[in-house]
């Protein structure tokens, strides 16, 4: 499987990635226990810092691991990885070791002990934020402390989850730059 | 400007439209003003009751409009309205009718009294379900009560913004039913 090669990336920018929506993976560790999982409920909430909210609700097993660590990595997957993405929301950690599983490579984040997935796109680091919400419905609103972004292509070509096991893959880019007034623009 | 004809949609399955993560207009009504913004930072929350969350910040006219009415529409527009969706997002309403300065339709809600746009794809009614990271988030966790959605095409082209002023449209559709598990699916 294919395994990007990636740099540091300014946190302030991860909407770049995030805000069109992709499934994501998220990975995350607790003492000797490591866990994937699949997720498509996330959205960006301030640019600095750099915080995402997302939902992962009780029943799955990275739950568990996500609320004793207080630390995920937020990972973005690729069409090439449709198949394991789908594999991955489809199987429980608490039967498979996920890395193994799926062949995947976990290598070591800078800032938390969740391990990074090589073959993703990005990795954005997490610590949690702020849980007011996460018994209510398993909300969870996360800092990114540390981003890594492939150096190419450009734009990924990033899944998109429909439900009823039905994906929408990115498409065609467009500029309207032209259209923004300056002080909306970086 | 093209009219979708819409139907009934049920509300449980609002996340067809939303996971993919679509830049999305958000219409709002209080006393006698009127308001729609250009939102991209919205995410599911649950299936039943229809919990949709999203952040919208006190800097926004519509933000008073909808803190005060605790209603909103979150409505889905297509590629054919990126003018107009970048054009909402770099104008103010407290200094143009929205509606008017775009040409865009306002309809009849059934159960807010925040008007749908008559141009978009789907069309979300939406009441305040909790707003108690409002003050420190601008985020708004809302109930979608009913929901209209085009009878065709069945996949819209729905505009993704990156930041920037670049969109990515929403590309090819593949399906992965067949590596799901029966208990996955709808």
């Amino acid at each position: 499987m294919r395994s990007y090669r990636k740099e540091d990336f300014d946190t302030a920018n991860v909407r770049q990635l995030l805000e069109p929506g992709p499934v994501v993976l998220v990975s995350s560790r607790w003492q000797d226990q490591t866990d994937i999982m699949t997720m498509g409920w996330h959205m960006v909430v301030e640019f600095t810092p750099a915080l995402v909210a997302c939902i992962i609700a009780p029943g799955n097993h990275s739950h568990e691991l996500i609320r004793r660590s207080r630390e995920c990595v937020i990972n973005v997957p690729t069409f090439e990885l449709i198949d394991t993405v789908v594999g991955i929301g489809n199987t429980s950690g608490s039967e498979v070791d996920k890395f193994a599983h799926f062949g995947l490579t976990a290598e070591a984040a800078a800032k938390v002990k969740a391990p990074l997935i090589g073959e993703c796109y990005a990795n954005f680091e997490c610590r949690l934020h702020d849980d007011a919400l996460a018994d209510k419905y398993g909300m969870f609103v996360w800092e990114v402390v540390k981003a890594h972004v492939a150096v190419s292509p450009q734009t990924p070509e990033t899944i998109h989850y429909r439900g009823d096991g039905q994906f929408m893959v990115a498409g065609r880019q467009v500029s309207r730059r032209g259209l923004f007034r300056p002080e909306m623009l970086p």
